[in-house]
């Protein structure tokens, strides 16, 4: 699995499209991108029905961004519990670091305000995660309102990023060790 | 998904076996079944090679159990990963309530020192897990040595079983309300 | 499994799409979804190519609905099973009725004349079946003209998707009770 | 698929393995096989563990059997919407010859008693059922006591095979027709 | 797995659709259909997005195409696999007919020249393989210039066709008389 | 995708088991392993019923071994397109050394006589392939008959597990950078 940071780049729901990884950056194995951005979603790209029900505006004018994709299934399930298991890693770092966050499903908190979007789905040749954490909002709870210094930003982006490519590795590595169940 | 709290339990290995929640409380659903008791693994019951190789004893005098099985794959990648989410819904509850656990891959740490046990695998009908929680051990981490009140032993058990019940209500949520991806 | 009546529909292909029922009930469980109006499908709405290639028109002025979403695998030979299966099931209804119904495939007859059209497909996140039974048409068999009772119709209606769900529910009770197979 | 009649042969719960066809007769194709002979299932084939928890007997002096291996997919839901199917289609068969058949499941009734006994499920390799009618039975329905002509019923078994077979050919020729479907 | 001859048909990319086989042929079987013309693959059209990225022109002005659809699976690693072999096969023919043909992947080369364009990709309802090989071209190899006669090109194409259809066959015995693994 | 040479092996069969490569030589990954020893196969050993059925003796008293597992698939179908695609790759490969080789399935000829023996099946963990090639034989082909010099094995050996290496590495950039397809 490839680990890759992008230069200058701001996150439209374009980039939840399977392939997205090989056009803009020729990659050809399972990935995680990550960026800094803003991030806004137009209503064509919204993948979430419940946010286009209601018509909910996902804008943020600085966030750090992680773009996975992986090859080996397309099955919703298992997208949405990597999903999960990455928001949990992001907010493992986090309570490392002293914050005090709370995940609920694919939503990191902190004093009760959202830090994070994420959305995860499937097409016929891949699945993709996204998830942004805001580093500065108006209304949610962003990175520098807890008192995250700047400059540990991108510092904290590669640790995360690595964080998701080691949980995967020893996933890899643990069901090539395994017996099969017996039935009772 | 049901969750079962079974009284007068220990784990020998043979609870990991599909259909045991069958066999010993008529289950017909997906299932997570708590109990108290000790851990002792025979080698012919053990899944990992790992621990087979190394002839590992897996013993504890006193432990929270979980066993959870679920029919609606056979895929590795899934109940690892669902199993990885698991400990990680542990972890947080723990943090919540003050200790300082850290989570690598299946397993939890308090200072350095390993405070749980866990398998995953899958036969041609189910997949299952099992994660057990020192609560009394002289050599690993465990419960009571971190100042966990007796009294609350029962209510923590409760606690996770229903996490993981919610995470995955959550995630079955949350996959019947996503558009499949665009493919660039 | 959800079982929702919904007053006032049309069928005009558009409900079998994926996510229909997230859409206008708020649905987020497998579904099946029963209503009554008129039937009218536009080409661009057709899934069967051969009744494209055929341009055949499907259309009744009055007919009950059925509308089946699963989201727990998107095979196609399992999503044609299922329909063949709820097929058989109206027909079983409808004879214990005392009604002479004969099942070819997924398709209702009754003294050789057709009652019923169904479609069966996937999508990337579900899997989604549509059946309709005519209740008044000039020319292919319908309720009306075999004797059945127009105060009785609502009650039908809920007696076969109560019955599909009791089905489903059946079958997953029994797969976790039995032994995967030896090979001789 | 093919569909073959063995003579001499009685059921003892061995022919439920996968790769029994292959090895009795040499098949290496999908099959359906038939024959006709005694019910005697000893406890160590049961695959059905409520049979085995209730230490039931499963035994008859003269059924019709069926035998059927697919190997196009070892998924224990698909297997189990099969044999719904085949249950309703001897339902089917019988019902227009006649007799007053109820079907519950995999279960066939006359008069509220049962008529016949089934049994699905996986290994690494196929997906096997098994489903005999009893012919003669001194305590559950069977087809000699409803009237049923001896003469008759090697042409049933045909019919059903024969039946079973059409249906699964059907099944295919219509997902090979079939658009996917759009998502709202 | 029917083996089809078409006369006077291009090769657009059209082709490469799900159901096309239906649609041009009413074929609702895993098919393998062959045809002679030209190949001019239009942008909108083109699968591989490498050719896309670097803008190739896919054209030839005489070439025998092959179009393989199969329904058993939705897996881009098998259609993969089936390609490559389809590959293997075509080069075994050309090897025992004297011809000096070398393989890499899913490409022919004779000379360190391309002889051949291929592309395979799944949708949510079938596998398509689309495999060209040159008769006659400017620029990269082709039959003509390496000595292949005009008259014996329609008993190469119906030759490499049956091969295909003859090695699934096989497969499918095979997996038909082997018993799944132990685990150590 | 790990490629290991070992030393001093003969293949009895049991080397066909799910992993075997992680109890012989602690490898976590999918793997080719390869080594040159006799090869005689217990009954109990044997995964192919023909043979078992014919009592067919496995036995050469010189060859080399490849045995091949993957762990990201249990389908029967893609291990057996996978085993035909190394039999591809190893004709190939002594053609052009110069070599008349046959393949038909999973066997190599040279003058009619067989030069290799294969067998691929499934657990429920991994997909496994067994590729042996008779270096010495009485009554079979084998290399040494054919002129293949001794000094030449090991590099032959390792020549063959690279190109099956590369070939999957190929397969699995190209499915990452292909567009899924439309449908007619």
């Amino acid at each position: 699995m490839e680990c890759i940071y992008l230069n200058n780049r701001n996150y439209d729901g374009s980039q939840i499209s399977s392939l997205w990884a090989y056009n803009v950056a020729g990659v050809q194995d399972d990935s995680i991108i990550y960026f800094r951005g803003t991030c806004n979603v137009e209503i064509s790209h919204m993948i979430d029905l419940e946010d286009k029900r209601e018509n909910e505006a996902i804008y943020s004018s600085d966030m750090i961004h992680f773009i996975i994709e992986h090859f080996d299934s397309t099955k919703l399930k298992l997208v949405y519990s990597r999903q999960r298991l990455f928001a949990s890693i992001v907010s493992e770092i986090l309570i490392d670091k002293g914050f005090n966050i709370k995940r609920e499903g694919d939503d990191l908190f902190i004093n009760n305000k959202k830090l994070s979007v994420s959305i995860a789905s499937t097409s016929a040749v891949s699945q993709k995660i996204h998830f942004g954490i805001n580093v500065i909002h108006d209304y949610y709870a962003d990175l520098k309102s807890i008192g995250f210094e700047e400059c540990k930003i991108e510092q904290l982006m590669y640790e995360i990023a690595e964080s998701y490519v080691n949980e995967l590795d020893d996933i890899e590595k643990d069901l090539r060790k395994s017996k099969p169940l017996d039935v009772i």
